[in-house]
């Protein structure tokens, strides 16, 4: 079966919001064998709505509107979609007192204009909304002679995935012909794209069966593999089994299979090892620590570091030597290096990181351009400097630097 | 005149990507009064795509569509607008002429199917794509008895918006009706939505004239403005005269009214002041530093600081007494001040700011929950400390800790 996805709300179509939901729908859409193919975005215009209501139900089996379920003048989903279909709204008492439950169980009494959102569309199911005031409705039936399935979901993201889950994705399952996908993301660190999918097409494009998406970020790549087959068991293993020949092509350039992000890898290997980490960063201005440290329990293998900005904070807290500065200059493989070292000392770490660069767009020179890094990386057994040379605006040049010093470590790591 | 734009490619519509034109796209246009009244993606399907058009040339006067122009199978806007149009494709010899050239001029040989990036819809006007091969169309004339304009944009963003301004800017302004549209944006920071609202709310109600939107983020407001008058003076009086009265009755909240970011009013008031800034931060570990980093030119007002996630870093780089942590807990009124005062003197700055909380979600206690931070601010003169008890995840907590601690600088300074 296939659907379109319609979000509702005149601030979607203003160049400040965008709608986020149809991501997270879309990935539940496609776990139960349903392909998303058509979006929509339309405002609270009760003849807008129902202009996008009529031409959904001609193309797509599945309709699923979002938003548009609030007790405002403005909610108008229920109205068009009643419109739509020549249906009428009915109040429903039942779902009415829970409204005023939902209220008074918080000491508040329920204005007037909340009582719309107990109008249910005839013939609808009501699906209790456990995190708000607006309940979803499912309606199943026929629209110019074709079998439709109807979803009004709320709008706010926790109300809709929480409602979606509980109501609507075993209500599916019921109506779709039983089918087993299963899925695996592998995710490459610091390749390529080109170089990546040339080694790769020759294994991938051998399985007919098996839907490969690459997606190329800045300093990763994500494989993502999906198949179907009879039972759960048969499409893992098809998967797998592309998955283990991908891995063994790529060998280190993988860091994960399970969808662990380069920041938690780089965390778990520390703690496997019982080692500990320091960073003195340049040009990332914090990034290197701030992206370590987003991972929750962090503080068991990530000591601290130190943001260097000026010359003289390389010599105060990394111990870097004026002289070195001065002979090499501060983006230089030699300050990188010192810096690794120094931080490592100062801070009794296992492993020290340096990063040292030009993040641009200004102070550059032909020497030392924009995007020219130094990543440095020492242990007590020695020291590693990685130049790069990234190019882009200064926030991707940053990102890059990061990812690089990342990768540095769990490859000495692994 | 009224808009819908329609975004192809059928990694739109899986869970990993999304359209992101249409916001830029949307902001042109309201700047020239065209309203966008839907917005559909839709995958590379011929019929899908002929689907969506005659749909789209049903129910808007411009219809804008973004990607599918490219050489490849898939790419199929073109034909699909010929077919919904009832239009021939024709190749277009000098468009032909300079695909050869571009590609000639690299030293390559083009590839055959490059040609049907040639083929022009019948009296389509050309639009030259400066940045790539695809050329864009512009189409003018009558679909099912209404007067529409059509336009066909290559799909990656810096094609298409150096495209957009080129070349359909001007052209859709001499189809329009003139407008002056006038848009003022006032950001304010670290305060509640409702409380700002209901302050400004009594104000802004009073003209009509004046569309005001409010967007409230993560420790930040933003506050939008936008008129429309016979000249653009006037336009832009109406919104500048309600720009001082929201500015004058929320003071010291505000913090910008042309468009600039926190990071950059620290900056410009540093700058201003000949005064430089340090941090030591524990829970937003790097955070801080690298938002006022990610401001290009920064050196000339940052050093550096530390991220002192471990108690003993907090002794070794800001110079906080261990005793001091013992008695009080290393999340602490006194332990932030002692960070930020320890950073001032060891980075000889004129500003330290110190940061320690429990950002979550583990780590928390009664006394000490997820979400409690410590900001401190200290200088020659004296130290401040404020507290505060954020709510949301690990990510929430951090950014409004950075945030908070941004705008008590800010405060400081002004």
């Amino acid at each position: 079966m296939n659907a379109e996805i319609i979000a509702v709300g005149s601030e979607l179509l203003t160049p400040f919001r965008q709608d986020t939901n149809s991501l997270y729908l879309t990935e539940k859409l496609n776990e139960l064998g349903v392909e998303v193919v058509f979006k929509t975005i339309v405002g609270d215009s009760r003849s807008h709505l129902t202009q996008v209501a009529s031409a959904a139900l001609t193309r797509a089996e599945i309709v699923i509107f979002m938003g548009g379920l609030g007790p405002t003048e403005d909610d108008l989903t229920r109205e068009a979609v009643a419109d739509t279909l020549g249906l009428e709204l009915r109040r429903d008492w039942d779902v009415l007192a829970r409204l005023e439950q939902r209220f008074a169980s918080r000491g508040m009494k329920m204005s007037a204009n909340n009582a719309k959102q107990a109008d249910v569309i005839s013939g609808a199911t009501v699906l209790p909304n456990a995190n708000g005031t607006a309940p979803g409705q499912w309606i199943s039936g026929k629209y110019d002679g074709k079998e439709r399935i109807i979803l009004l979901l709320p709008g706010p993201p926790h109300e809709l995935k929480a409602l979606f889950l509980d109501q609507c994705v075993e209500r599916l399952r019921a109506k779709l012909p039983p089918q087993s996908i299963a899925t695996r993301v592998i995710k490459v660190a610091m390749m390529p794209e080109s170089q990546c999918d040339a080694r790769i097409a020759p294994i991938y494009k051998r399985y007919s069966n098996i839907q490969t998406t690459i997606l190329a970020g800045a300093g990763e790549i994500q494989i993502h593999l999906k198949t179907q087959a009879a039972s759960m068991d048969d499409a893992q293993a098809i998967v797998d089994k592309l998955a283990e020949q991908i891995e063994e092509e790529l060998g280190e350039f993988v860091f994960s299979d399970n969808g662990d992000s380069l920041e938690q890898i780089v965390g778990y290997f520390l703690q496997m090892r019982n080692a500990t980490l320091a960073v003195a960063e340049s040009c990332t201005g914090g990034l290197l620590a701030e992206r370590i440290t987003s991972v929750s329990g962090s503080s068991r293998y990530f000591l601290g570091g130190a943001v260097v900005y000026s010359n003289e904070l390389k010599t105060e807290f990394a111990g870097v030597p004026p002289e070195l500065i001065q002979k090499h200059g501060a983006v230089s493989r030699e300050v990188a290096a010192a810096l690794a070292e120094g931080i490592l000392k100062r801070c009794k770490a296992t492993y020290g990181v340096g990063i040292t660069g030009v993040a641009g767009p200004a102070g550059g020179t032909a020497e030392k351009p924009v995007g020219l890094v130094f990543h440095a990386l020492a242990n007590e057994s020695g020291t590693d400097v990685v130049e790069r040379n990234f190019f882009g605006d200064r926030k991707r040049i940053r990102w890059f630097a990061s990812q690089q010093a990342l990768d540095m470590v769990r490859r000495r790591l692994t």
